[in-house]
């Protein structure tokens, strides 16, 4: 209901009422399509229709109908009439879905229109709800899953690619606020990479209205300016990635959250081994990594960035990273990334990371 | 292609030989469409055509593709003739669609049968690769994915049920070998629970032609007695499973796998939260969790399990864990967990567990 209430005012569509029964939620509003477009992206809500209120007595409802057939229907079309009614009433749905078919087929004698049940162009719903009526025509799919804020939140490691910003989106899906994280990685990178990484947050933050519009970034340059110096080439970005883990913890600690989650998915790159997964995680002291895209491939989260509008973002041309190695290791023992760590002030430079870190409101 | 023999040698379909060129497999084989239709699930294969062989020669290709028409035009039918060539021929791939879309015209003069690119009713493939020719009509789309075998392996947490045996399918699909670990609550189950964890492995072994077909079993009834003892009811199942991870983890490092997979989904059930995860995963000192179905919700979940051939199993009636409390923690803090552990015998469980696992071949 929150979530609602803070859609509708963000987009400034007024409102009288906002009303709970059963599984539904019914919104008084003068900009019923509008409202609905704007809801059908509210997470935990799977379909949405404007209606027009008709109260639960018989004559209006039959009314409501013709009025709303009258918008609907062309030449020619088939329609149906279906009613659902909870509560005690002096009449049957049968009743209702009768009268309304004949009706209309009085009403548009001239116009060829016919009753089909079973594949109609035009669909008139009933819901009749004690003393609430309502007809209804279009029902827009929502976006479905669980209401943002039912779980804990979650750091997202936010590059502004393709896969990291369906992973951020898939938790909100179910439930879990994120709070976005970009490591930027300049001078081997450049501004156009920081951009992406800002309007993707944007992006992602149309889905959790009402939520903090913020992104946290912190200056990497330098952890991978030593990093490359320091250790075998091959494993510089399992010790990049490392890193980031273990900044992100920290930021964790601060939002209180339950996680991170990242766009990690099992090979779709080269350096996404399962061994490597495993390196990775190694890095983090108290927080589960999940990587909603475990087993994704490239078409399905496309589709999703598509959905999500991200999509034309992502696939911007950036400047990649040019600390990234030719090749980078696909099965580094963790032995061995440890002992390069031996090498690196590790703590020195989780602390400086922070310390210079950004917040910038999106 | 070790995949792929192992599956023709285990269906005991003849083959002379295996070719790969490029991104293709070719199996000279008397049964094309048997083997076509069981590698088809092998995974790494995004299309299977059974095709007949004809070499590069001009004549016998188009002899090829009439000899196929033949079999698969009917009256009134609108087809399509494609060619793709690789090497150097003395006709063109245009050539060769003119002239067998002529002959077939002639052929078929009083079936009405006609041309159609766009939406033909039957498509005639040649494919003409150096000295290799052949021609082929249907596409059996494959499983996708990557070879299994060119990731690490996995312990799966198997618990009969659709989640598991999804998750463990989705991390083989990815090309990472799955080492099944039923955990067998009797006597808060009975027989029929285990009966059906044994007949899911089997099932999923069946994705698996060629790897070994072992189920590992760990009586964990005494383990649950203790914790149903030992602790506050609401924590049982977070303790429970923590326990499941700690076995798994030795399980792990037996058959050298590179982490764990389970089930879990972020709120399908009660009990997995984003908060319960992050203590659940706690648990595990030398391994990733790996949880393919985070985001997925039971439509998706259930429709994968139809296509692996779990689903009739997985949804037979049989006795719950009765160990389950009635209101289970759902924000369980990590505190009370630890101190409540503290009270048992962890390692001493843990051990216990491991010196009476079982191992049944499938």
């Amino acid at each position: 209901m929150q979530n609602i209430r803070a859609t509708l005012k963000s987009y400034d569509m007024p409102f009288k009422e906002l009303l709970r029964r059963d599984g539904r939620v019914y919104i008084r509003t003068t900009k019923a399509l509008h409202a609905a477009r704007k809801c059908s992206r509210v997470f935990g809500i799977s379909s949405v229709s404007p209606a027009l209120e008709t109260g639960s007595d018989f004559d209006p409802v039959v009314a409501g109908c013709l009025s709303l057939a009258e918008r609907k229907l062309a030449t020619g079309d088939r329609f149906a009439v279906r009613c659902r009614r909870i509560g005690e009433h002096p009449y049957s749905s049968q009743r209702v879905c009768r009268t309304v078919g004949r009706r209309i087929l009085q009403k548009f004698a001239d116009q060829e229109v016919r009753v089909d049940l079973d594949d109609p162009d035009v669909r008139l719903g009933v819901e009749v709800r004690d003393d609430l009526g309502f007809v209804f025509s279009d029902i827009i799919r929502g976006v479905g899953g669980f209401p943002l804020g039912v779980q804990g939140r979650v750091v997202g490691l936010l590059s502004g690619g393709l896969d990291s910003a369906v992973a951020c989106w898939l938790m909100m899906k179910r439930g879990s606020p994120v709070a976005p994280l970009y490591f930027n990685n300049q001078p081997y990178t450049d501004g156009s990479t920081t951009k992406r990484a800002i309007e993707v947050a944007r992006a992602l933050s149309d889905w959790a209205v009402g939520f903090p519009r913020r992104l946290h970034i912190i200056r990497h340059g330098e952890n991978l300016k030593e990093i490359m110096e320091g250790v075998p080439r091959r494993l510089t970005c399992l010790l990049c990635k490392r890193m980031m883990y273990r900044v992100a913890e920290r930021i964790a600690d601060e939002v209180e959250a339950e996680g991170l989650v990242t766009g990690e998915a099992i090979d779709e790159q080269a350096s996404q081994t399962l061994r490597n997964l495993r390196v990775l995680d190694e890095a983090t002291e108290r927080y589960p990594v999940h990587r909603p895209l475990l087993s994704f491939n490239k078409a399905e989260t496309d589709r999703l960035a598509r959905k999500i509008g991200t999509y034309t973002i992502s696939t911007r041309n950036v400047r990649g990273c040019e600390g990234a190695p030719h090749k980078p290791a696909t099965k580094a023992k963790l032995e061995e990334v440890l002992e390069a760590e031996s090498r690196l002030k590790i703590v020195e430079m989780v602390e400086r990371s922070i310390g210079r870190r950004t917040v910038i409101d999106l």
